[in-house]
């Protein structure tokens, strides 16, 4: 990591080192007070993703704010938001193999844990590592409702599970995880409705299935930033696992939003430095793509429109200067990452500001926790 | 960072936890000699590309097979260099701002450091910086010789700067930095043959312009890993910057070699497992976009001709397994990443095998150095 920090408590934003990840924390605030308020009221919970900040200072201010907990994707995540005191984490993902099975389980002793499985072999290897450690642990069907990653079919095959779960002491069948991550990134909001619909319905078949077992499903588990008020609004959901919602990406903003959606504004930022200025129509920034993840597409230069970044190498940022578009050697400017998640995972830590002034540097604590 | 480590040095490979970034260190060993044996008796030089790995370890072996030290890309990033020992940085880039140069001229202190130029301002600013801390820097010309990123035009505004930094004490005008890094991905050997040959024309024209006034052209530097044979062969160029050959990656073996080029072989992989079976035609495994960055395109599957890596979300991959192809659930794989130089900067450490043992582990130390 860098030998030193891209800025202290109490700076100048203006003397903030470059390239940093930003977080304005008057937005950010006002993101988290929206979801909230988008669920005070319903029977539905937010668990927020904690994939997306990998942070546990803001895991903290969601869980204060009426989170649940956390969701973490990796087992090795989940073991930092747990140190970091975090009481109830749910790894939405498989967890497949003797070592990884080991540390989980391990986790399950100062936590509520939960985990996914799509597999038979999985609820028994999960269960005998439970076992052997003497701990409990919520295990959910991972559901294809649409996304076509993991999980297994609709109905019948995930009542089998659901059955093996729940006669597999001491595992507790926690419910159904539904999430259809292809939705969130649709652009009309007539096609994420939809979607949702479907994803609703294949939930709800599911549980009424298992529940003719007589086997009860607590949690349906689901949703994201941009789909998140249909998942609520469905009637079987009841909890939620946005992460973006409180950051904001680009890719997210290029969604259109329909009647009932809620708007998010961008709190997270690339601040970078004009360090080539070559020719009237090119300026180069010391952002590129070891600083903004450009897996979904390259960052918004904020509040900018006359200035668009065409090309990230490495530690280079191309932007195209058309016209009269006035940027000189030594500028600062910020950029809007293409995907908020990817690019946290860049930085070891995050540069909160309110106004003009560092507030705060906060640890991205589970940075490269990829176990 | 993970809270445990992927692998202790002794394991056996198949204990290795994954996702995990893996070196195969005979292959590795062998791409080592291989370019010192391509520039052995020449008067070309190698000056090792740290940005690729951000492993000390690795620079040690590098520069103990002749290399004259390393470029980075950035300064805290040559600073994790300088601290571990290395004695000549070449920083690949323009360095703007205060605090850049304040850390920038510190480490001159330490080891011989060199950077580039391409604007009056940076001369100026980088000699009172070198001055207030009394230290010699190496200042070079960044010529655009077809990449256009940074640098000045070929002639005289090349010639205009190295002029001002002669005359700029204790900044040392050091030569040219004659980067084409767009010819590093063209496929056919003939256009980057082509490419290269029109970069040695522009850097030879410069050279002997600014030799003109008296002033002396010490080092004309550049060169990757796919085009390096034809700087080696221009009689101008007399310093090489290749990183990727001792990794190689799947967007560099795309690359066709023409007669004369070197074959580098796959030394770098991502260790992963199959965590999902969902159906015949797809499997998913356990690294994703953070495991494994797909700016150049999605991972090959390692001698799985079978097997083909589709598509990345944050922590999976999915693979189409179409046919016969047996693959089950606590499969391991290997990966080749698209592009090794963000996926090292992904993981904090390195896990070196040789044969189905783990040999070491090495710190990625200057991992997140972005500054």
């Amino acid at each position: 990591m860098s030998p030193w920090s891209a800025a202290r408590p109490g700076d100048p934003v203006s003397a903030i080192d470059t390239p940093a990840l930003v977080l304005d924390l008057d937005a950010f605030e006002r993101n988290l007070e929206r979801m909230a308020a988008a669920l005070r009221g319903t029977a539905v919970r937010l668990r927020a993703h904690a994939k997306a900040h990998k942070c546990p200072e803001i895991a903290r201010r969601q869980v204060a704010l009426g989170a649940v907990g956390v969701c973490c994707q990796k087992v090795s995540e989940a073991a930092v938001f747990v140190a970091a005191g975090i009481e109830d984490v749910l790894v939405t993902n498989e967890v497949v193999g003797e070592a990884k099975l080991r540390h989980l389980v391990a986790l399950a002793r100062s936590a509520r844990i939960g985990v996914l499985v799509d597999d038979p072999r999985q609820v028994d290897e999960l269960a005998a590592a439970a076992r052997e450690l003497k701990v409990t642990l919520d295990a959910y069907v991972e559901v294809d409702v649409g996304a076509h990653r993991c999980g297994v079919a609709p109905g019948e095959e995930a009542v089998q599970l659901a059955r093996r779960i729940a006669s597999s002491a001491p595992l507790r069948f926690a419910g159904l995880h539904c999430y259809q991550g292809s939705a969130q990134h649709m652009r009309a909001p007539e096609e994420r409705a939809a979607a949702i619909a479907a994803a609703s319905d294949a939930a709800r078949v599911t549980k009424r299935a298992i529940e003719a077992l007589g086997i009860g499903v607590e949690c349906v588990t689901g949703g994201g930033t941009a789909s998140f008020v249909h998942e609520r609004d469905s009637g079987v959901f009841n909890e939620i696992q946005a992460g973006s919602y409180a950051f904001m990406d680009r890719d997210y903003s290029d969604n259109r939003l329909g009647a009932g959606e809620i708007a998010f504004e961008h709190a997270l930022f690339v601040r970078t430095t004009v360090m080539s200025r070559p020719t009237a129509e090119r300026a180069v920034v010391d952002a590129g793509l070891k600083a903004s993840s450009v897996d979904s597409g390259m960052p918004g230069v904020w509040r900018r429109p006359d200035l668009r970044y065409v090309k990230a190498s490495d530690e280079h940022g191309v932007l195209a200067t058309p016209g009269a578009a006035t940027v000189s050697l030594g500028d600062t400017l910020m950029l809007v990452p293409g995907h908020c998640d990817p690019t946290f995972n860049l930085y070891d830590e995050l540069v909160c500001i309110r106004g003009d002034r560092v507030e705060a540097v906060w640890p991205i604590a589970a940075r490269g926790a990829v176990l």
